[in-house]
């Protein structure tokens, strides 16, 4: 089956690519710009840094320690969009390939020398899902012979060792070239890989064992940590074994860990990562809107784990995650021109950042989409994620079809062929065309934002609950199906325990989170608090913009910005800030001026920052 | 003149470390365990790490580049506290200095071959201090002819080049070289390093100019930004330049950066420093309190820079400043028992650190004190501060004298002596006995947060208000000054810019900020809301602690730690979170239940985790 996700069991089945086609609308378009601009641009940038020449043996060595795998990401995303360069990119891999299947550029002399810091194992997987994602969509070829001998490789090399890679992705693809070839070795190389982890199998280093999950056996630990991509990587690749094996201890452990993630390590915008310094997830509520990192790969690694416990589960929780990821994440980095890309996405920015041109490094740059970075993991990786994009859209329960996501597409299983219509995320009506009929059930995911929803078909209309909504009928062509999800703006408040964004509110609308942006005339955003109430819609050019109510309030600048009150009646203000004011007063900070009316311009997030440099609020201190 | 810094221009002048004695009490006590054990403490750590046998030639070499810098900061500590072992490492350092003045250990193949990251000025900057205290505290020897040895070789090397350090610090240390020398290429060496900067005279790197302020010119930058260290000694030392020089713009520059830094740019404590990833100030406001950064380091160089800038100028924000970073950061770092150190300073900790044995990598171990980091500025940073430090108490003011820091203390000036009697920061009565007599004035500092000081002598009692208060008189031994600080605990609260901590307060007393602390069996932080009203005191073993009225509010735990509220009245919540709630309901989080009301015990911000690994709140939640 041609799909980056082939699981031998669970609840759901994937239905391959070639059985859902994507077409012009949000999700179709991007797809389309990734196969006419995004992969070009990936593949003219490494050459130009010299990426691709290290395969060749151009001296000096070229890139960071890893670099070889952005070129295997970019080989993933050309073998699912059938993209003409792959046979001479693949040939030029191939060449630096040893005798004995070891492949690396950079560590060719003194191989396994560093299991840390050397990303060899993590090279190899980036490596192996590419001939995976090859032999699926096209069959066996150069490609597909490197990855496999790689993988014997790896299998001879570690099979009876006790050691590990300092940042997991292997797992993954070898379970997914067992699930390819059925080869068992490749399935058991990755079941121990994923049991080695935490015994502990790796050295220390400065950033502690959790940084790479090593602190704790897979099976005992109770939230993600480190890290970002690291753990979630880790944990896709613990689900595939899970999955393979039967074993459903290490399956609830990677369940339990995803809840505790998502419930308390979570961004609104479905990104996840907190810190710069180490690219981590912080702790419990550790959630700053200024210097969130959801570093774009860590929200695919986040898709790929919730679409793996999805097919596994069958639980609709999963494709909510999916969504919000998707939606706001995924679709924020790339420009609308497919030619530069976020590599952290914060939800709020201060300033606007000073524009920066060539490779930018990717420790610095937020808040501005570059061409390229030092550390160029994120733009092959949305490369591969929207050329694989259909595969995220429906499933297969059995008979029934599930479909997960909405997008205007064409969609086949066994005999029965829908076709989508929607302007979702825009509109939430969604309506499924019987093209090609038999009798069964088609599920609709209704998201958990969607109160109000109904469903219509055979003449009636229903309430349709949060989760899988199911039409039951002897499907004819001409039949129709449609979903009607309610669309009003809503604001969200956080949890009292994310310190950072206390006494703010954020707006959503569907699946999208909303932000401020201030790139033109808008108000300084430092300066505004919202007045909760409907936010007025407007669509300009497809896009639904929503307008708040605020109030625009001067800066009462002191020379010391915070301020006592003594903890009876008539405190007094601190040196700098002299009116009287009682606690209350202070705390509510109403001996400022009361500030005029003004309108909130809102764009929907995953557009921010196309206009130029811009400061940004997700979070919106409430009035 | 035995005195850190002794300009020979400026509003006040420094008495000298001889005239200063410091009596047992706050800092008293500090002073003598830095005396009898934090220094051995570090000179320990530092053979034991190999830093010290790095100038006798071991190999391989060991440390970090900088590493050579931390013995100087130690023999300047040994010069001032007059440690008896500062002949014996003062000559192994010796015994490295090349024929041409030249001295590292790192770079001594390839000389300044890396002005962005190599730190040879940085660690020339360290020495010429360590000789500049031994010179002034002892007289000639055979540190300070190396010190001279290599300012020299600085002069010779770089007087003509358009050179200088990544890490600023050799400014301020050649123009006290300058002071107690009289040597004026010193100075014009000091004095072409600052212009220099910003032009700019460094490379680029990953973390942009502004990391080591190359991005303007100093006397044309408007805030403090990049590197926190870097950016304040390189204040410091163009505050030296302009005093000496008489360049009143540049003073002024100077005066403007530091007044927007810390109407913007500070924490509660005094800290500076919001970012660990490159140990930067962040942006305006950007005051996170989980993630301060505030390092140790950081905190010193404040203090040397407001100590300047008093002088200069004379004007007790200064003095106010310095206060609160002495008590807030300088006094939190040690443990009691002098043995381990904080690197950074949060005002927030989550969950207990993991306790770590060792040398600790400084980019971990946040929240937990270490006996020694990799990277180990902080302790002996520390040291020398410590041993310096009744510079910092007083002034003369020509034949008057100004007190900045109450402490108990023997203080002489022009045949006025004067025995502070205080148990200040507990107590806020201050009381000045005559010794030596003499006509003349005393000021006295009252701090700005002390609304309705008094000040007593001659039998007359008058309001003292922020600001220095003069007494005037025949001083006669026998006579008493009297300066009453009314020490009610605050309440304090974040200008509304300050994002992280929005609706939370601060309680401070005096000049401490106290913390809440969860070491024992006190309420989990995370769930506590303080309600505002005088918190108790409560004295135990000298120290006041506090207690809190709060409400501990069981969490709501839910799948999804957002909640959604349409933007009118019957709004619903988001899936994870079912009852029913309006728009304000949600944002004041009014579901969750009420809570039951307890006792929050708050002690001394600079005691936190001193009873082991503990969580730790500065900023409370308001009910």
């Amino acid at each position: 089956m041609v799909n980056p996700v082939t699981p031998s069991a669970g609840v759901l089945s994937p239905l391959g690519l070639d059985a859902v086609r994507l077409a012009p609308g949000f999700w179709g378009d991007r797809a389309d710009l990734n196969r006419e601009v995004m992969i070009d641009h990936c593949l003219e940038w490494m050459e130009r840094e010299g990426w691709i020449g290290n395969f060749r043996g151009e001296r000096p060595r070229r890139g960071r320690e890893f670099s070889d795998s952005e070129a295997y990401k970019l080989l993933e995303a050309m073998a699912w969009a059938g993209h003409p360069g792959l046979p001479e990119l693949a040939a030029t891999v191939a060449a630096a390939q040893e005798g004995d299947g070891y492949l690396n550029t950079r560590w060719s002399q003194g191989r396994y020398s560093d299991f840390e810091w050397g990303h060899e194992l993590y090279c190899y997987g980036h490596l192996i899902q590419a001939g995976v994602a090859r032999l699926r969509a096209h069959g066996e070829d150069e490609l597909t012979e490197v990855a496999r001998r790689a993988a014997d490789h790896v299998c001879g090399r570690f099979m009876e060792t006790t050691e590990t890679c300092g940042h997991p992705v292997v797992e993954m693809a070898l379970v997914e070239l067992y699930r390819v070839t059925g080869t068992e070795r490749y399935l058991e190389m990755a079941r121990r890989f994923v049991e080695r982890r935490g015994t502990p199998a790796l050295g220390p280093i400065h950033l502690g064992r959790a940084y790479f999950q090593d602190d704790l056996p897979v099976r005992r630990a109770r939230v993600l940590r480190g890290h970002a991509v690291r753990a979630l990587y880790l944990s896709a690749g613990a689900v595939d074994v899970a999955v393979e094996t039967g074993d459903d201890e290490l399956l609830h452990a990677i369940e339990e860990q995803w809840e505790n993630t998502v419930a308390r390590r979570t961004h609104l915008t479905g990104g996840m990562g907190s810190r710069h310094a180490d690219e981590s997830f912080g702790e419990d509520f550790e959630l700053p809107a200024d210097r969130a990192y959801s570093e774009t790969c860590a929200g695919i690694a986040s898709i790929m784990l919730a679409h793996r416990l999805l097919l596994a589960t069958g639980r609709a929780r999963y494709a909510d995650l999916a969504e919000r990821t998707l939606y706001n994440v995924l679709a924020t980095s790339p420009a609308l021109d497919g030619r530069s890309f976020f590599y952290a996405n914060p939800l709020q920015m201060r300033v606007p950042p000073e524009p920066r041109e060539g490779v930018v490094p990717h420790t610095s740059g937020v808040g501005l989409r570059s061409s390229w970075y030092d550390v160029s993991c994120c733009p092959n990786n949305i490369a591969r994620t929207l050329a694989s994009l259909p595969a995220y859209l429906a499933a297969a329960d059995g008979d029934a079809l599930r479909v997960h996501h909405y997008a205007p597409a064409e969609i086949r299983h066994r005999g029965l062929t829908l076709r989508l219509e929607t302007d979702y995320p825009w509109s939430g009506t969604v309506t499924a065309h019987v093209v090609e009929g038999r009798p069964g059930r088609v599920a609709l995911r209704v998201p958990s934002w969607a109160e109000g929803a109904t469903l219509t078909h055979g003449g009636t209309t229903r309430p349709a609950g949060p989760g899988y909504v199911t039409a039951e009928g002897d499907w004819r062509p001409g039949d129709r199906i449609r979903l009607d999800l309610p669309m009003r703006a809503r604001w969200t408040f956080p949890d009292r325990r994310v310190d950072a964004v206390r006494g703010c509110a954020a707006v959503e609308r569907g699946p999208l989170v909303y932000c401020a942006e201030s790139a033109g005339d808008e108000p300084p955003l430092a300066l505004v608090k919202v007045l909760p109430g409907p936010p007025a819609e407007r669509t300009a050019d497809g896009i639904v913009e929503l307008e708040a109510r605020a109030c625009l309030v001067p800066p009462a600048d002191t020379a010391w910005p915070y301020r006592s009150g003594n903890g009876d009646a008539a405190g007094r203000g601190d040196a700098s800030a002299r009116e009287d004011t009682d606690v209350q007063e202070a705390a509510d900070d109403a001996s400022a001026p009361a500030g005029r009316e003004v309108t909130l311009r809102m764009v929907p997030y995953h557009r921010w920052g196309n206009r130029g440099p811009s400061s940004m609020r997700v979070w919106l201190p409430l009035a």
